[in-house]
């Protein structure tokens, strides 16, 4: 089908900036829309497209092959599609008034593409940290595959490298967790307190326990200060010079020195928007460019998709930044559509639904975290539920920490889960039900499948649904886990061989199972707080005290287990004011 | 907290009539609900609830030990939620005059016992074949912890014993799968053409190919006439007479006799109804106990969940039963806040979401199958998709086959799948947009977690609903798998060996990258079929095609995979009238 159909003199040119992601699905959608339409992709690398998300997995060799990262071939393009597939090529300006693109090829040479229809897909671009004074031969990125290449260089056929990957976002969680999988030592610097801090920090700890149990060392709320070089002097590498291709020996924080034979930066990225400013089209107010739900520039015959663009977020309502294949392969196909002149439904809003696999650990989340919601000034409340991957009578079956984020009213504002086997399966269902502005109690009405290998009759979304509606209904209250329990009456229900685990101070012991007995040392008069390992039994004494005349009774969600968490995760006991309840 | 708060002369009397499942979560529910009330349990046999669901896999040993399966102990209920549980304990009449219920006790003696609300739970009760007639030790159902007892007490110690199972429906299949696990040949045998009425025949193959793979013998289509017994002649059989506790030697279908040392019966189960029906209690329409949405009986003072009720349907929109263990405990959950007197959220409509393992395969759905479809009258299509659990280029993605059938309106009426892992995540997704009354282009929509272990960024859920949006748009349409094609110009885009393995008479050959080159042997004006293995690449032709001129032209929809499929499972043609596309 080589240029499929031949053109008419007519037939509208698209042209399209960038493969990977939203740029081939861009350029699929649009052959199959249009059969007449010329299509060029220009792409700046080698590959039309390849597989981002799989470069820590070839890096640590779970991915054994580095072909197959290369998903969408030029020659698929160019004989299935008829898309002129130019790599190697690079846009650097667009002059709108003339509808043109100015390419720059591999040779240097210059070129004019004329355009009916402009889709840019330039993707992000790592954010360099200052620190970084020049390119060295043992320090990348991990966002293109040279990037990956590069550090499987470093790492020649070292056994047990010393590595140090920078920053615990994402693709730092995923490097180290391959690193150390290959063997190598790893070393991880993270700016912040916790890791992954898309999430809370009392479900980051999770994962932080996971990684230092598999032998990551974790320097938290600690900088990189410098770069030592091999050749270099520290006054040469001050003043950036000649420094280039030379190898790192160390990673400096302050005065304490890591030696490391490969550095992994892994601060985050940022949109590439140079080419759509240069151009004049309007930014969104997160810095990203602005479209509209059918992915159109200010300009009406410009679109972009992919994580240079905001999306519409579903609980924000707002357009945001969501740097993630998800949104940008949807959003390719609705660009190719529009392109090609086809009519299309538009994009859906996006929740920023996410996952990452660390070690036996999975962590996911969907919506605003219960920190977002603060930091939007969102009112939220949010309850904890341990759950089973599936019955726990049946083989197999791992537990799950799973926090569900709703607002006063019972809309649901977001949920994250850290734990084993379907962690995600739960993520995406509720993920699902924000789609359609849920609220918890749809959640406790869905109707999920149920067989022992796959669930439980009450599947952890519908606990957690119980929970909060539990607490929505006042049935009673829950308090958050990081509650200042000094002024209220706390009754553990707990056995005393947990309390000999993880001792509570100033509770008063009241072991579930002889709460009636000691009613008579409790005092109904006082604001009571109950409280077990993991907020269930909580919650059973908290309707019998009530139920038993007691005025004011809510009982900790989460239990000890998150409190435990949340101390280990904020020692600092003034951060805890923003969860206290008011006695 | 032995019988809870010493319970005042006027504490309202909550009587629960049957433990597993829905009783027991009313039971719990109502002491949270009403620290005061006098509850009490009532079951006949000697759990106050069990892990039902289990019983397929403690026979198989999966499950090993009997004691898991018991979930909830009589104990935990008497002390921790002060219910009085009365085992062994049979409720025979209900005097709704004077809020009496009449119990027999396991000594025979009879009791009154007076209540304010009543619960029903009595659940389901397997249904009993006509070739039945009598008691034998080793021909049982497995619904009962009993039945399980007997059936494991009839394979004794034998390493390979001859096992034959009736009926294919869940458990049927699941005592099938753990029967052969445990070493022991298995016959299935089921009445209608297909296993798994539930989903639709062309599914149900992927499953009937696993089970033979696996080495049951599937006797499809085919009915048990008799059982044949060690002592006694036929003509005694015939009379019914005296052959309690025999032994089953063999089953006969006709003149053909399999030999069977343990014959398990999974026929199907039918609600419990007769203490209802005695008591004035009106049925619904499908013959479950009639309920509002509060699981209240046409007796506001009685309430009834579980099995033996009919629960509002999503899809249909009409009450119907749904012996399920999922609905069970939610409505449970409601039963018991209501007659505890507490305001409670009513019980969502339910889908009959299901899953069931068989083998190394998953089988799921929600909402209606096109079969279910067809039976109630409802217009629908239907696309199918081959996917995999997660990226495909990440090692370990296992594939799916995902049936999604919608109304001519686009909204979503139901989905199957059958395939490996994930194959439950794609369904509770689907359940859960089904809740909302989502539509296909919702799905599409939907932002799912992405990462390579676990999904793509297209999930299979969007590759379905891209699907069916495209049929919908008429971008193409598509026609049904199983649709006679004799009247088409069918346009085969698979390459050579693809055609050699599994032939399509009657097409014109035209592999997709050469199609360009085919275009002057086809004829534009002819209705046109597109076919290719899964339908992925027959939809890129029949757009290509369509560009090209061709007045009209479709794909089929799940390729030859489905077809083939389709035509194994229904091999009467006359069958395919339904699916046929008008040329």
């Amino acid at each position: 089908m080589d240029a499929a159909l031949q053109p008419t003199a007519h037939a509208t040119r698209i042209v399209i900036i960038g493969g990977v992601a939203g740029g081939a699905s861009a350029a699929a959608r649009a052959r199959r829309a249009n059969a007449s339409a010329r299509i060029t992709l220009i792409e700046k690398g080698p590959a039309v497209s390849f597989a981002n998300c799989g470069l820590p997995y070839h890096l640590g060799g779970e991915i054994a092959s580095r072909g197959d990262l290369l998903v969408a071939t030029p020659k698929l393009f160019r004989e299935r599609f008829g898309v002129d597939v130019r790599t190697e090529t690079e846009a650097i300006a667009i002059d709108r008034e003339a509808k043109l693109v100015a390419l720059r090829l591999s040779d240097g040479t210059l070129e004019q593409l004329p355009y009916d229809q402009l889709i840019l897909s330039p993707g992000a671009e790592p954010i360099v940290p200052p620190f970084v004074r020049g390119h060295y031969r043992n320090v990348t990125s991990l966002w293109s595959l040279s990037d990956m290449d590069r550090a499987i260089a470093a790492l020649g056929d070292r056994e047990s490298a010393r590595t140090v990957v920078v920053g615990g976002g994402f693709v730092g969680l995923e490097v180290a967790e391959q690193l150390v999988r290959r063997g190598h030592h790893c070393t991880l610097i993270e700016r912040n307190n916790q890791v992954l801090q898309v999430i809370d920090p009392e479900l980051a700890k999770e994962l932080e326990d996971e990684l230092r149990s598999a032998g990551v060392v974790l320097r938290l709320g600690q900088s990189v200060t410098r770069l030592k070089t091999a050749d270099v002097g520290a006054e040469d590498a001050e003043a950036g010079e000649n420094i280039d291709g030379d190898f790192v020996t160390a990673v400096e924080i302050g005065e304490e020195s890591i030696p490391a034979d490969l550095v992994v930066l892994a601060i985050g990225v940022r949109p590439r928007t140079k080419l759509a400013v240069d151009a004049g089209l309007d930014l969104g107010p997160s810095g990203g460019i602005r479209v509209d739900r059918w992915m159109r520039t200010s300009d009406p015959d410009i679109l972009a998709v992919g994580d240079c663009v905001e999306y519409q977020h579903a609980v924000l309502g707002h357009p945001t930044l969501v740097p993630l294949a998800g949104p940008a392969n949807r959003a390719g196909r609705i660009a190719g559509s529009v392109a090609a002149g086809q009519e299309v439904r538009p994009m859906g809003a996006v929740c920023g639904t996410h996952v990452v696999r660390v070690f036996s650990k999975t962590a996911a989340g969907t919506g605003l975290s219960e920190s977002m919601c603060r930091a939007e000034g969102i009112e939220c409340r949010s309850v904890y539920i341990q759950a089973h991957s599936h019955a726990a009578y049946f083989p197999g079956a791992e537990s799950m920490l799973l926090k569900l984020t709703y607002s006063p009213q019972g809309k649901i504002l977001g949920a994250q889960a850290v734990g084993g086997m379907g962690v995600d399966k739960r993520i995406d269902v509720i993920a699902t039900a924000i789609h359609f502005g849920g609220s918890v109690a749809d959640l406790a009405e869905l109707d999920l499948a149920y067989a022992p290998p796959f669930g439980s009759a009450k599947d952890p979304v519908h606990m957690a649904a119980f929970v909060a509606c539990n607490d929505l209904d006042a049935y009673p209250e829950v308090v958050p886990p990081q509650t200042v329990l000094d002024s209220f009456q706390v009754v553990d229900v707990r056995t005393s061989k947990e309390l000999e685990r993880m001792p509570l101070e100033g509770a008063i012991h009241a072991p579930i199972d002889a709460l009636q007995e000691m009613l008579p040392k409790l005092d109904r008069e006082r604001p009571t707080i109950t409280v077990c390992h993991s907020g269930k039994r909580a919650h059973i004494a908290a309707c019998f005290l009530r139920g038993s005349g007691f005025k004011e009774v809510r009982n900790l969600t989460g239990g000890m287990q998150v409190r435990s968490q949340w101390l280990a995760a904020i020692p600092d006991p003034t951060v805890l004011q923003g969860g206290a309840a008011e006695p």
